[in-house]
């Protein structure tokens, strides 16, 4: 079974994104308890306090503006995948987007991935 | 043995920066045969073709200012690590920084460790 690790990446990065705006108290289905968020340099472990921490960010409406989507193998035994992110953070009604970056592993789970790593970082100049 | 993420992904990206400064031929030791390099979304395969990317690279004199360096442990077996780094690229005579990120996986490899992804992008605004 081959996989194209960027059309898995894009295929991901879509439904994050969109699940992040759309409600992110979903995105918990997409982290198991071993999962890691370091949220500008915050480490958080397992997906409960993940969605927490994403519920709880201090903004209402959210958009993720994707300029780039890079993937790579993670792994030469498993079809993991390391993806990153660099995009345009809207947020509320505030008319200056932030840069971001992200970095997720995803790790092959039946016939889906979970997220293993997530980094998110703000870039600010 | 407790290894600290933190600390090694300082240590290896100082080295790393420092190289890239000093003498950017002198990476490939960090590379092996199946290593990945992703520059600027050209993918790049194998020590000795990402040390020939990367010295091919358009500037005599470059400098990575580090903003921002978060780490996780990228196996639940290994003690590989995710390494995300954000920070200012300063090239030549330029008086403008560019916004980078840079993603690396660090293997384990004796008391060391190799770098098997590596993914770069420079962030415009």
């Amino acid at each position: 079974m081959a996989v194209d690790p960027n059309a898995v990446a894009k295929q991901f990065t879509d439904f994050y994104y969109q699940t992040f705006s759309s409600g992110r108290q979903n995105l918990g289905s997409l982290y198991r308890e071993h999962s890691m968020l370091t949220f500008e340099g915050a480490p958080i472990q397992g997906d409960k306090a993940i969605v927490e921490k994403l519920v709880n960010l201090p903004f209402q409406k959210v958009q993720h503006k994707v300029t780039t989507i890079d993937a790579q193998p993670s792994s030469p035994t498993l079809a993991s995948l390391l993806v990153s992110v660099t995009g345009l953070l809207l947020v509320d009604d505030s008319p200056n987007p932030l840069q971001f970056s992200q970095v997720f592993q995803l790790i092959p789970d039946g016939a889906s991935y979970y997220v293993f790593n997530d980094i998110f970082r703000l870039n600010y100049a």
